[in-house]
């Protein structure tokens, strides 16, 4: 029985762009998901195996993943612009199935468990910059919450040996085919509002800073924590530079050759103040840098 | 309608203290629990209004607090000892029925919510000691990750307003009347061992360190957080002295004059090294400060 990868909401952004790039060097990748478009596919443009899941199934979701030794798990019902609107049907419909489903990863005998988490929310408001991964978690989101939870409960429900996981502690990603739906992603948001010829709302005065990182990037960082066996650790995967909504702005005018219209309102309690990873612990434990230059990030982006 | 104070848990060893004192001084309080036994009025001392509740039970429950404004929170289920060997069930019996309790006190005009958490075990292995407040949070138990998360969703499920809350992390209690059913409590359970006539079984080498609080200063930090209106903190409450397992006996072999036999038995990996907490930002809050010695303690507790 061939050993597989398995990608769980291989349908989102960076599930799209990660099952692409393992099924276009041929290696052994399932995409699982809730529902799948019949032409998922062709968006990969490789023959990829397609596996519908109801997350909350715990026993069918079991029955599916027997084949699979590296599981990456990207599946979320939340998003951190919800607020903290639905903190607690948040916890009731991300966290009580994520620690069944680690249970049942640890039962099948999958090999490597790799969580999504939010290197951008799981901390809240930053006491130092760059963030490194000692610093106090204290999110002020139930997006960051629900993340953090699933952090903790990987790692011990994996005390006793078994299972090895990275908790990767991804920054603001953003590329080609980000979905504005969930409101993720200052950077398709813009470029869809200006698609839209609606200004940009700029929430508080657009000092917030975050750290962008380039799909290519991310999917980079996965795949070398998929390649780098036995670990047990928690990253950060991020730029290291902070850029302010504004900063944004300004280099995607540059990219654009035009001025983007913007319209002001007040901040959200639920955003973080500032945001910006160290990620030296990924370089030194995966080997793994960013290599994408912003404003050529933009212009694939803005394509 | 007179505003009481629900003491929820109130069975168990700071419950029972706790009411104990607030009746002794004619305050307004009502204990809560799952059950309870005919006599204990008689345990405390003092008439006591008493209300059975099913935590489970959302709506029950809800029912059962319209006339409480402050709730102290004690009922756990869990306990240290059992290591990880619940990890998931620990999450479905302690966790999620916090949070609906949570909403619930919210829903129903509580004015302030005073947790009791642990500061022995939401911390994990210690980076520095004493830990202060900012610590980062790396639980290796899980009964220090159910607390911890408690502690998250009260301060994000309060972050818009509404209900002042203090998440106490206690040290390790001990005094008169503690149960040593869930294995909690070291000096309590010294005691029933030398009581049976068996040796303290020691986990390790002995040379673990504990921050014991006397059971009254615990009572005190307490009332100070319910007479502080308005709070949103996390406050350590202990002792700042850390004594090992070792220091411990040696100073019930003074109080005894006896000498305790003892046991060794190889360490368990879900106990934090060493734990001595600084509780500095209490003092400054609630003005409160630990007054009973050790010795002293100890006294009063093998009575």
């Amino acid at each position: 029985m061939t050993k597989s990868i398995g990608i769980f909401g291989a349908k989102g952004f960076i599930g799209r762009h990660l099952v692409r790039r393992l099924a276009s060097v041929g290696r052994p990748v399932i995409a699982f998901g809730r529902s799948f478009p019949v032409h998922y596919a062709d968006i990969i443009g490789y023959p990829v195996e397609i596996r519908e899941i109801d997350f909350n199934d715990v026993i069918g979701t079991q029955a599916k993943i027997q084949d699979v030794s590296t599981v990456v798990q990207l599946i979320n019902s939340s998003s951190p612009s919800l607020g903290n609107l639905h903190v607690s049907s948040d916890f009731r419909s991300n966290v009580a199935p994520h620690v069944d489903f680690i249970e049942s990863c640890i039962a099948s005998g999958v090999e490597a468990f790799l969580f999504i988490s939010s290197g951008g929310t799981v901390y809240g408001n930053p006491y130092y910059l760059p963030i490194d991964e000692g610093h106090p978690t204290c999110p002020i989101n139930s997006y960051g919450l629900t993340k953090l939870i699933i952090e903790h409960y990987i790692r011990l429900l994996t005390q006793q040996g078994g299972m090895s996981y990275v908790n990767l502690r991804v920054s603001n990603p953003y590329g080609p085919g980000q979905s504005v739906n969930k409101g993720q992603g200052l950077i398709a948001s813009i470029l869809q509002k200006r698609a839209e010829g609606e200004p940009v709302i700029i929430y508080g005065d657009g000092s917030i800073q975050r750290d962008y990182l380039y799909i290519d990037d991310v999917v980079d960082a996965v795949i070398a924590a998929i390649d780098t066996r036995g670990l047990k650790a928690t990253l950060n995967i991020g730029s290291g530079i902070g850029r302010s909504v504004l900063d944004v702005i300004s280099a995607l005018e540059t990219v654009l050759g035009e001025k983007i219209a913007t319209s002001f309102v007040e901040g959200r309690s639920t955003d973080a103040r500032s945001n910006i990873l160290n990620a030296s612990r990924a370089k030194e434990i995966l080997g793994w840098t960013p290599k994408w230059d912003f404003i050529e990030g933009l212009r694939q982006t803005a394509g």
